[in-house]
């Protein structure tokens, strides 16, 4: 079996079915290879960043995902991509077409390389942002393989793997070998037992969940695991939707001290918080200090977990969750939760704002949907909704890279063509990957495209908090001529009023079509919830105490044009 | 004085007044002091990558360039730039905001990073694409400015600095230092001595110059030592423009066996070749394999010279052709060129077709005249065209990205306002960066934009051979509406004919605004320098002997449908 043909074969086991990427000299037995699979699609994209966007999306919506570039050039233009997808661990294999063994021996200069570097450079740089890496070679290609998809299976983080055009189409060895790794039976014994014996002895118990439990397969053993405790349970916002609307003990997002108090009293007077999959970071938290001591209580990953500071390795999640729901005796506790969500309005003829927005979205959205929220200001603004049962919401909140959700939408789109996907983006992030649009014509996906167009980087200038300052404008475009300049069809349209959005909300659910929504908003617009942010002026000092007096360096963050009610929220944080 | 405003002042000294990049939320007392100083702007792009190549065509033009970035996202995005001009030898200092250092001691899990990684993680992956890089602290901010800065000047190639947002408003002391250099005086004698005593001996010296001539800023010298020698000169491909037209003895651009069989002569058969500034490149010596073997020649480089093998380090150009140039006896050789560049055709009522293109554009161009050409079949067609006196042609050719044209373009502009910039590109290439027309409304710079429109990447085509693999397609877009979509004022059109291509044309010349032209071709269409390209199936190999059976991943690189003329050409080249 030739090696490429080896490599997509475990890769579609792994239910990697498309492959997002571009073309390039070095990499044409790859994609030909992909190409000629009648079970795998080629999803070209327009440029490498956007396909590795495309192919988190991907990932996150369907498990594994993967991207496929030319050596240098390709690679190192969606490297972000895959620092993202490192830092929010979602698995996507980078596999990287190189140009022959023998090219790299003689004399000539490659384009696409530095004089006199070493070949291997571009994946020492992957080094970094990937758990498992190989450059493959004559000898051993398959094992190099096996070993990096081993890892790529048990770690749920990026791989990086360089192929030459050579090795790619080299006959190599076909006897499989199964990449799913058991448990360490005794970490898991006592793991089991101490958690188990921890909540059962507990009051108050509290359960943390967030999207590593999505990445790493266990939802189902957590959904037991939930009823079985039956104990309060709070998401943090990258898991948001992890815990079903439905579930009796469901007590909203963790949004801190900016809104549904009782998920924070929870996090704060539980004796004993027990977190799933949790990503420990700023904006995952809401801008807040982490509610824990990180690893300090039961913390329970992908192939660890840490009770009291202890870790116990090499122990599955689900194998975990499976343990612990058999020994718990059910607690029966229930919370009364505060309402969460939005509050709904009826559309006024007036000048739309981000309160509305949110509150119609959350009525708009129904069960099935998938959200795409943009890092920014957008994706504070979608936290604060209340979801129906069974609808997701991917953001890349621990990474903050903008432009990933517009073009991780149409890897989401192709990895579940039948769910609605809506979009909600910024014309700032939107910018920087709209152009995927035009391939989403290509491959026939229809998202709900909303932009929240507040004319410049929104959250930069709330950070900034000097609204005149230029550096935060971005150029000016025409967003409904510029998304019908692709060929394909797209229902358009630009809003101002809340009554309009309504409308215009309203004509998406009878168009079968990419529907493409701008929504224009004040300058100065931001959604409440994003008050949190300021906490963010005080971490990252991007002015020194001694530079007040200086009028154009010195921001105290608080701009004067926002709302009394900001100014109020930020003196009850620092109190 | 605070750091910052010493480095903008150190960079305004190097003639560096335009900073590209993006805001972001660790950038802004960056970002500000640079909006703040009045001899200074900042241009805004669309994103990261497209800023990088922005600074990059910047400093190709100005001699120096800036990116501004933020932590983590905004760098990775930019790093492909930063290596093609590390790869390129152009000097583009990349500064990256970062949070404050005491956040980085803290508990807090940052947004923009990884789970307990090094701080200082991005910068090492920059490593490899930078001559020097510093990662500012409290301590010895001023120096570590000055090292990265001195190396800067002295290498002409990128470098690095990371600035935590406190660090950035920081005093520091202000007692500046000279960053130039002082050639090793002996090593500049002995090598002045040894490469004046062979030219004067030899008795056919030629000359071949390239890019890195204007990268180390002695153009004058090199006119100098060019009329001293006055010995048939030829110009390596990113070059091109650097030998003025009118210098008597010049013999048009290297294009190996595909062109110009002067040039090829003169470089196979000279008995003391003196290359000035050379980057050594497969394309750049138009795929062949180079007419030397690397540095066996008299071989003046920025900052040392090789003479028969022999390193002479620490020596400037620029004092080497001064040296030189008074020592040289005038040889008075005059060579007979063959006519170079394109015949004139006039135009017909008959397809658009890349022959007419270059033809045509090689009258269109006129002294003065910046030209930006795309890598891929683009560059082919340009480097064959004969240039007016004083007229330059800016390129990628040693990294080979494509979409760096359209927004180095933009860069180019905001260096040279006054010159007629005109940028030529390929639909797919184009593809990737064409937000920044938006920007270059928005900074009130009207290029003329050309893009060959060959549906899909043509390059690729050609060198994998069957033009039936889709993923060589690209999404469809309507180019003139696009355009259109940006605010700003543009005169757009589509032409298929030659007759309206010469129309387009010269409308362009009564416009003072953007222009944009769609030149619509075949498919299959090439410009026949673009022969030269077949070498590459070889050197990559994507296709293995053995394989030469299998339908779709056995190409040999020669689409049935090309012309004879390019059969003739590989056998010829094979033979």
């Amino acid at each position: 079996m030739k090696t490429i043909v080896y490599l997509l074969k475990k890769l579609e086991e792994m239910g990697i079915t498309d492959f997002f990427g571009l073309p390039g000299d070095y990499n044409f037995n790859i994609v030909s290879q992909i190409e000629k699979n009648p079970n795998l699609n080629w999803i070209g994209c327009t440029n490498e960043l956007n396909a590795g966007y495309a192919s988190d999306g991907y990932a996150r919506e369907k498990g594994f995902g993967a991207l496929v570039t030319t050596y240098g050039v390709g690679e190192l233009s969606a490297i972000n991509a895959i620092a993202g997808s490192f830092a929010e661990n979602v698995p996507v294999i980078h596999i990287v077409g190189t140009p022959p063994l023998d090219a790299f021996k003689s004399e000539k200069i490659l384009h696409h390389s530095f004089q006199g570097a070493d070949s291997k450079v571009y994946m020492k740089m992957h080094e970094a942002v990937t758990s498992a890496s190989a450059f493959l070679n004559k000898d051993g290609a398959k094992l190099e393989i096996d070993r990096v998809l081993k890892t790529f299976y048990k770690e749920r983080k990026p791989v990086y793997l360089a192929i030459p055009s050579d090795i790619a189409v080299m006959e190599i060895s076909d006897r499989e070998i199964d990449y799913d790794w058991v448990s360490d039976s005794e970490n898991l014994e006592t793991a089991v037992k101490l958690i188990s014996d921890k909540i059962n002895k507990a009051f108050k118990p509290a359960i943390l969940a967030d999207s590593l439990i999505n990445r790493f397969g266990a939802k189902k053993e957590f959904d037991t695991f939930l009823e079985q405790a039956s104990v309060p349970a709070v998401n943090f916002l990258t898991g948001a939707g992890i815990i079903d609307a439905n579930y009796k003990n469901f007590a909203g997002n963790f949004l801190s001290t900016y809104g549904n108090l009782t998920a924070n009293s929870l996090m704060k007077e539980t004796d004993c918080l027990i977190s799933v999959g949790v990503i420990n970071g700023d904006l995952n938290s809401y801008g807040a200090k982490l509610p824990y001591k990180i690893n300090s209580h039961i913390a329970i990953y992908g192939t660890y977990s840490y009770i009291d500071g202890i870790k116990y390795d090499n122990i599955k999640m689900s194998d975990v969750l499976i343990g612990v729901s058999k020994n718990l005796r059910n607690k029966k506790s229930a919370i009364k939760v505060e309402d969460i969500g939005y509050e709904s309005m009826p559309p006024a003829r007036e000048a739309l704002s981000s309160n509305y927005i949110y509150s119609r979205l959350q009525s708009f959205i129904k069960e099935g949907d998938i959200i795409i929220a943009e890092t920014g200001l957008i994706s504070h603004g979608i936290f604060k909704m209340k979801l129906p049962s069974n609808t997701k919401i991917h953001s890349q909140l621990i990474w903050c890279s903008i432009g990933w959700a517009t073009a991780s939408a149409l890897g989401v789109c192709i990895a579940n063509p039948n769910a609605r996907v809506v979009l909600v983006t910024g014309d700032g992030a939107h910018q920087i990957s709209a152009m995927e649009i035009g391939n989403m014509h290509r491959y026939g996906v229809t998202p709900l495209i909303l932009v929240i167009n507040n004319d410049g980087y929104g959250i930069e200038r709330l950070l900034f908090g000097n609204e005149k300052a230029k550096f935060n404008d971005i150029m000016q475009m025409d967003y409904s001529k510029f998304v019908r300049s692709f060929k394909g069809e797209v229902w358009s349209t630009c809003v101002n009023t809340e009554d309009d959005f309504d409308k215009a909300l309203r004509v998406t659910q009878i168009m079968d079509k990419l529907c493409y929504i701008e929504a224009v908003t004040n300058k100065s617009d931001i959604p409440d919830t994003a008050n949190c942010l300021f906490y963010l002026n005080d971490s990252e000092k991007f002015v020194s105490k001694s530079e007040q007096s200086d009028e154009q360096l010195s921001v105290s963050g608080i701009n004067n044009n926002y709302e009394t009610s900001v100014h109020a929220s930020i003196k009850e944080f620092e109190g």
